[in-house]
């Protein structure tokens, strides 16, 4: 049953890397008023803890291929809570567009007229060499970075890199979710050129 | 003249792509107790304006090739002001590491000894395709996304960008600054076999 005839909205908020003073300010303020959070394996429990009080916590994320909860559940879960009038806050570690799967959850509450916002964060793929002290673009040095995907969709069963043009010494390339299969990428790259 | 011996701390501090709220809960932070500001012209004035009420705030940017500053005094001035024991934010459009030169100046201030603080920004390569929204990745679509300057250093008097490895029709293309140059690129791409 609704609780009213107008949808909450729907925010697909970017937690950045981990680290809650990396969140954004829209995003920080968007936990202090949210009504349900629906949380990922990769925001921090720092960030979490700074939910409005009373806000329905809902863990929705994976931990190492085993997933709490579908996709297309989790869409379907937002589209639900929207519906009861609910404000939702969908949060994300890094960026929702950088392999977040924000994209596909956009197009279903477009597709299901429910409002909603994007509120992009800090990704891990910037971040991440910044703090180890490796800038992805140096004047003296490139210009242009590449960010991968070292985990693509299992059921496709094939690989939709092409190592050929990734193997580029003139470009910093990052490989994300990459542990896994770091092997096979090393020496995709080796293969094609680079040093 | 030194007024103590210890050097401040210079903050090199992405602002994001403009808008407040994307602004980091860190970097507001630091903004609210610098002692002095050095800011860029990607810094809106909103932001420019979140800095405690007595920070000394100093343009160092440039507008259409204008430098109001060269990079070299940049990080001059960063280095002196530290001496002075002053805590001094260095504030960036977008992300200090994408094409921000902020390697150049962590260098420069590893090379004089000033204790720094990289803080990571919302990157417009990522931020501004979302909100014109495009999905910088998405699992139907694309497993890797490049960001490339469209404005090469004019010193070099040549492109070390590989249009032949950047003409990849799975990836996102992301160019940066490229106004100026945007019928050369797209030429470029277009004779390399992007659609």
């Amino acid at each position: 049953m609704s609780t009213n005839n107008r949808p909450g909205t729907v925010y697909l908020v970017g937690a950045g890397p981990g680290d809650p003073g990396l969140l954004t300010l829209r995003a920080a303020e968007l936990l202090r008023s949210a009504e349900v959070l629906l949380y990922d394996a990769l925001a921090s429990d720092a960030i979490v803890a700074l939910a409005r009080p009373g806000c329905e916590r809902i863990f929705v994320g994976k931990r190492g291929g085993n997933h709490a909860m579908p996709q297309d559940e989790i869409e379907a879960l937002a589209i639900r809570l929207a519906r009861e009038g609910k404000n939702v806050v969908r949060l994300k570690g890094g960026d929702p567009f950088v392999f977040g799967r924000g994209g596909e959850e956009a197009q279903a509450l477009r597709a299901a007229g429910i409002p909603f916002e994007i509120v992009p964060g800090i990704s891990s793929a910037i971040a991440a060499p910044a703090y180890a002290g490796i800038p992805v673009t140096h004047r003296d040095h490139n210009t242009a970075f590449t960010v991968a995907t070292g985990h693509e969709d299992p059921t496709k069963g094939y690989t939709s890199l092409d190592f050929a043009k990734l193997g580029n010494p003139a470009q910093t390339l990052v490989f994300l979710m990459a542990m896994g299969n770091l092997r096979g990428i090393v020496e995709r790259l080796l293969h094609n050129g680079m040093p």
